[in-house]
């Protein structure tokens, strides 16, 4: 086995997951991600932890889906059941969940009917939440459809993500910390971009009261991804537009270039240059799909190029995202609930060039290059 | 896919599990079993079920028990929790589980001590009793691996596979109920077999107040291998020996020609000609293992060879098996505990020849001919 595998694993267990003996830890394999379920399976044998391996196959999920799409006989969505016990038994009794995704295709979904799946989705809301309760953290695995769909070969692919992975975490998480105290500090951002080859951005939002992340792929920092390497919160009181240049994968449909226009905190309108109907349809999932549930702030230098895998892209540097969708309870007061959504979706803007993000009018990062860094143009245009 | 995978997955949820809507279903899956898998996860969705699917890899079992080991640093063997919150939780909340077999490697776990494996069976205990109280059902999905052990082809394999899974079972199951009402009405059975090439068996039992299951690969028979086809009860005050001359494979390693003594209902004297530490190591499990669980009556004359595997052999037609350890709740009168033990390991006899099977002093079964059969040979020698 290469020795990364074993080094990703123990990031995994330790930095990210902090799994101790005694704890129970569910962990989801995809279907070419065996290798480094193996390196977790023994990392955990190791701490004293209990272990339960579930198989995260996104070919079985068809199966099933197209499964239920035949008992309803096409005449309505098919039905799920809101309550699954097993599943939710899981999660409640759950301390650590890792999901290791890493499948044979990244499309394999792509013939269910979307109504079926954001039925499935709906109903599996309780769940989600259940799981989400736990020390939760997500990675994957470099298989050769992640490398596909990267546009990079298998070797160089590998190299990719542990570049990705295996960094400096404690160190990373104190430069992110900066950020994080801006935000938090922070009433209100806004996000202006003016290139020439793109429609310009210029939204702002409320961030008053809200709590930052600083994602350090840990979850004693509330981040619960692997990589990690980005700053978000839960904005709201969205007004104005806002421009998405680099590509995505929504339910395995490309979309690029989405514009989505916001008043009073909603997505009043919308348009992307490819696939707008996958983007209207989780705009319609519920009310809470209209509503922005995050900002991040990419910080990951060591991720160097868009992957088409939102793990990846979202952390980069020099970028901005933003997603539709649920608000992550870390990010709240307290008790309060925040934007309520069965969706989440990412959609990511370079910041790299003609660009600046302002906290309370002080412009924070300009052209990709952070105020405590070298370079940095100050406040003036 | 082949349409015998289909057919495969439709006998699993309808004949052998008998799924209905709105059942939670656990599916454990494999390493290489993914093919059946995503079969059973479409005949699920069809039904309306809701379906959890475990990993079951051998692979990760070996790697996390090796990390627990190192925990243990050699001393003793390693401690684990003996209630697993996640497992237990997930068979209490199942109405069925559904296990498919087909690994990579047949001996994936041979370098675990054995030390180390029987603890974590004694600790898994209670899920394993969890788990006994769904509908559950096992099967194998046919591999390279299993052909292997097999010493067969993979497409003969295949052809194997199928002739014993795709059966008219409730033929099968008629013809089977005859076996279970003599045992029924019986209280000792005796099992004498005198080859020239062998040592002789003369073993009795009591089996007065147990009620025999007709196994016929359904939980609605008490039944759950598929493939099936044996008639089995819960025997006790087990005196004499026997010889089994199938061979087997026992925590990874090969048992041949194994000889019991039994007096007073336990193993008093043992030996095997090859695998005899194996064969030591369960008896000395606790103590239980020295006692019969099982008696089985293999039936299934779609299996015409032995595979080195016990959910075919044991149900081939022409041999009789004993299992020390667990017996099977089904078997027991209600509220009645029979024999208790975290092993149950089957061994196999050949009666095809020059064997004869007592139920009450009359010959049921001679050289492998039931007494409903054309060419008995009737009650004289």
């Amino acid at each position: 086995m290469d020795e990364r595998v074993r080094e990703h694993a123990e990031v995994l267990v330790d930095w990210s997951a902090r799994v101790e003996a005694g704890d129970d830890v569910v962990v989801s394999v995809a279907e070419d991600a065996h290798e480094l379920g193996v390196a977790v399976a023994e990392a955990l044998g190791e701490r004293g932890a209990t272990v339960t391996t579930l198989y995260g196959s996104d070919e079985f999920s068809r199966a099933y889906l197209k499964g239920a799409e035949a008992r309803a006989d096409g005449d309505d969505a098919p039905a799920f059941d809101t309550d699954p016990a097993v599943d939710r038994a899981i999660f409640e009794a759950a301390d650590a969940y890792l999901r290791i995704g890493g499948g044979r295709n990244t499309t394999a979904t792509a013939d269910v009917d979307r109504a079926t799946r954001q039925a499935y989705a709906r109903a599996r809301q309780g769940v989600r939440e259940a799981r989400m309760d736990t020390d939760w953290v997500s990675t994957v695995h470099p298989t050769r459809s992640l490398a596909q769909q990267a546009g990079m070969a298998y070797e160089e692919y590998r190299e990719f993500v542990y570049d990705a992975v295996l960094r400096d975490w404690e160190s990373l998480a104190e430069e992110m910390a900066r950020m994080k105290y801006i935000l938090d500090a922070g009433e209100e951002v806004r996000l202006v971009t003016e290139r020439d080859d793109a429609p310009d951005t210029d939204i702002s939002m409320s961030i008053a009261g809200r709590t930052a992340v600083n994602s350090a792929a840990s979850v004693a920092y509330d981040s619960h991804n692997l990589p990690s390497g980005e700053v978000f919160t839960a904005p709201y009181d969205t007004e104005g537009e806002a421009f998405f240049d680099v590509p995505m994968t929504i339910d395995a449909t490309r979309v690029r270039n989405v514009r989505l226009a916001f008043a009073d905190g909603e997505v009043v309108d919308f348009a992307a240059e490819t696939g707008e109907d996958a983007l209207a349809s989780v705009l319609d999932t519920d009310a809470g799909a209209r509503r922005l549930g995050e900002l991040g702030i990419g910080m990951n230098r060591g991720i160097d190029r868009f992957t088409d895998s939102i793990l990846f892209d979202e952390k980069m540097g020099d970028t901005v995202h933003m997603a539709v969708g649920r608000a992550y309870d870390a990010c709240l007061p307290a008790g309060e609930s925040g934007n309520d959504s069965a969706v989440h979706v990412d959609m990511i803007t370079d910041v790299s060039a003609d660009s600046r993000l302002e906290v309370d009018g002080e412009v924070v990062q300009r052209n990709g290059t952070f105020r405590w860094e070298d370079g940095f143009a100050g406040d003036g245009e």
